[in-house]
């Protein structure tokens, strides 16, 4: 197979123009550790008349991503437009269709139409690889679905947000409140146009639905993931879990229980001298738990030209090398549809509550919590300025059932000035 | 390929154990990974009547572990059994005129040897893969090899013997002296037969020998790499490193400079903050650093049963899947033999010396440094009771060329009680 590799590249941003550049910087490396020459045939995005630093002259221009995907000179399509459904979504199908191989860096797309696209690409005989699509530069597509393939995984989890995992360790270096931060990182270009896909978890959440169906041999299911973004973290709740030895990170978690498959996104405490605690700025990490391996953590950049690309290009170079699996390991059709199950595990929990300060408030609090079967680790109220006293609450383990029944009856008592916050204690 | 793919598995200690055992328990997990069943067909060991805790009787059994690699129903040799002459060398030989993939977990007969073997692997259209030869449980040929395929490597450091990593950190934790922890890790078995291999840095150098002929395209040049124990670090160097803010590790480090191929295994010092400088006990750290990529960090279990265990089989299920790519991960015959090229980059670099306790003799030590153009950061003279001085220094960065000049020097002057023990401080 010594015959060049030909990939057509759909959408010409920020990872398109990185992985053109690195297949022409460094085509002699390429076909040494690939065994034969990786060549761009044609290329398309919205416009054709912009600088994007990096000669396109040598490639045929399409306007249509489609109709790139369906070129005779095109092996590979290589999605990295973006978005679940349009463009990218028509263009995919019409690669399989047209009997393409797939890579892309759409974990929106695969989020919501993963199973389908799976099953029409292995029907076709196709592969669609994805490392890109999470934790940008981290192979952990590869370490999960290749490296540890001789394990039952246990649990996944990672921090998958660079932004959130800034906001949030900004708002601790800095003292500042959410609200500032946001407004920094937007300023600095790091929010998605529609800033809910990073701090309400949605993105984040997209790539654990991949992970979790690699790891459990699921299909994807991103509607089961519960998601929780971090809007309403404060800084209070920052400097009260670092009193306590913790950080607050937006943390995935997928983990098979007897009761289903459980997917969550939420901002949880994790112990500040763990390797996700000390997880600093834009950095991802993910952590990897299988029966024979134990524990592997990976970290690395989550997002940017030069690590991107160098995802797509890992998975390139593993279709030039010849190597093909089903896109989610096994067999897109003996993947099981898992019934979903909320956060089973029993956990502490740290709640955040707001109370009139008025006598006998936080006893009436104390017995609903009790009478809920949830008992008290610590509590503390802080000194206040205004009316709401501000209660901390950290429980022994619970379940999350008995805790939400808590804050139900809680809700009816009339001694609460403001929504409860309740995060989850994971142990890392 | 449905067809089932055939091991024999030669060395039953904890790692042939593991994996015998993985295979039986997860048959219809691997075959549903790999698209086709997982067997063992044949086994071989030193000793045939032993309670292995693992039922053997469905395999054939043969004495002589180059009759097992001969079978014509083994379609992989995995080996297990060690050493990097004899047995496990003539079998793996063996195995691949008989025209055998092979798997093994054998550092110490690639890191003699890969490069031969690798020539006659290729030459027979086999593989060779070792997933389970470097740092246990972590995926990280697969990273280096694979996932960074589109990056120009640019440093790969480690952390990749476990006892050491122990040695260290238990010295610190508990404030033990070394020679009272090296024998607290030989009562817990940790130490291998011949302790030199791990404390003098040999089995964590055939590891970095291997992932510098990925990472740069050389042929393994084991005897190249500079080697250096943890013998001589004593409770004193690490609680004067963590006053300055770091940690000591016997850190591997190898890059291609413009003098030719850097690599080291020696004790560093790292900051106590970073990844590598957190690391505690038996755990394994690699960075992996590329042009595009950034860096990359993996943590895991260096060693057991599990751990090793899952390395191989990613390797058998890569097998099993049709992955197949040379061993290092570009064509033998096309490696390139680099120069050897002693520390390079300039760094800090920590002395612990002892001079006789008289006056003047400081000033020497300080004129010979400045002499040989190393300039002192930070100085220390520690209270003492003997007539030994233990004087610390911390230097500007310096190449290691004039730090050897000034030590060549001060060795003559007559005023050293000691010989000096000097850390490079590694930027990580």
């Amino acid at each position: 197979m010594t015959d060049p590799l030909r990939l057509g590249i759909a959408g010409l941003g920020t990872v398109g123009v990185g992985t053109v550049k690195i297949i022409r910087q460094k085509a002699n490396l390429l076909a040494a550790r690939a065994g034969r020459p990786i060549q761009i045939t044609a290329v398309s995005a919205r416009t054709k008349d912009k600088d994007r630093g990096v000669n396109l002259s040598d490639y045929a221009w399409e306007n249509d991503p489609v109709a790139l995907a369906q070129r005779d000179d095109v092996d590979v399509f290589v999605e990295l437009m973006g978005g679940s459904e349009g463009a990218a979504k028509d263009a995919t199908e019409a690669a399989i269709n047209a009997g393409k191989d797939v890579v892309t860096a759409n974990k929106a797309l695969l989020a919501h139409h993963g199973h389908e696209l799976a099953l029409s690409a292995e029907a076709a005989g196709r592969v669609i690889r994805f490392e890109a699509a999470v934790a940008g530069g981290i192979p952990v597509i590869k370490a999960l679905s290749e490296g540890l393939a001789g394990n039952d995984i246990t649990r996944v989890m990672g921090v998958m947000n660079g932004t959130c995992n800034y906001i949030l360790t900004r708002m601790q270096s800095a003292g500042l409140p959410y609200a500032e931060v946001f407004e920094e990182a937007n300023q600095l270009g790091y929010l998605e146009a529609d800033p809910t896909l990073d701090v309400g978890g949605i993105d984040a959440g997209h790539k654990l639905s991949l992970l979790a169906a690699i790891a459990f041999g699921t299909q994807v299911n991103f509607d089961a993931v519960e998601l929780e973004g971090i809007e309403k973290i404060t800084i209070q709740d920052i400097h009260h879990a670092a009193d306590m030895g913790y950080r607050i990170k937006l943390l995935g978690v997928c983990q098979m229980t007897g009761r289903g498959l459980e997917q969550r996104m939420s901002p949880c405490l994790v112990p500040d001298n763990s390797p996700l605690g000390q997880l600093e700025g834009g950095t991802n990490m993910c952590v990897l738990e299988g029966d024979n391996v134990e524990q592997i953590v990976l970290r690395g950049p989550g997002a940017g030209m030069g690590p991107t690309a160098s995802a797509v290009m890992g998975d390139v170079m593993d279709i030039a090398r010849g190597f093909r699996m089903p896109v989610f390991g096994r067999p897109a059709a003996e993947l099981e549809c898992a019934k979903p199950a909320r956060a089973v595990m029993p956990a502490p929990y740290y709640l955040r509550l707001g109370l009139e300060d008025k006598p006998g408030t936080l006893a009436k609090v104390a017995a609903v919590l009790g009478e809920a079967g949830v008992s008290i680790d610590r509590m503390r109220q802080y000194q206040h300025d205004d009316s709401t006293a501000p209660v901390l609450i950290v429980t022994h383990k619970t379940t999350r059932a008995a805790l939400d029944s808590a804050l139900e009856t809680m809700s009816r008592l009339d001694v609460m000035t403001a929504e409860p916050v309740a995060l989850r204690i994971e142990s890392v």
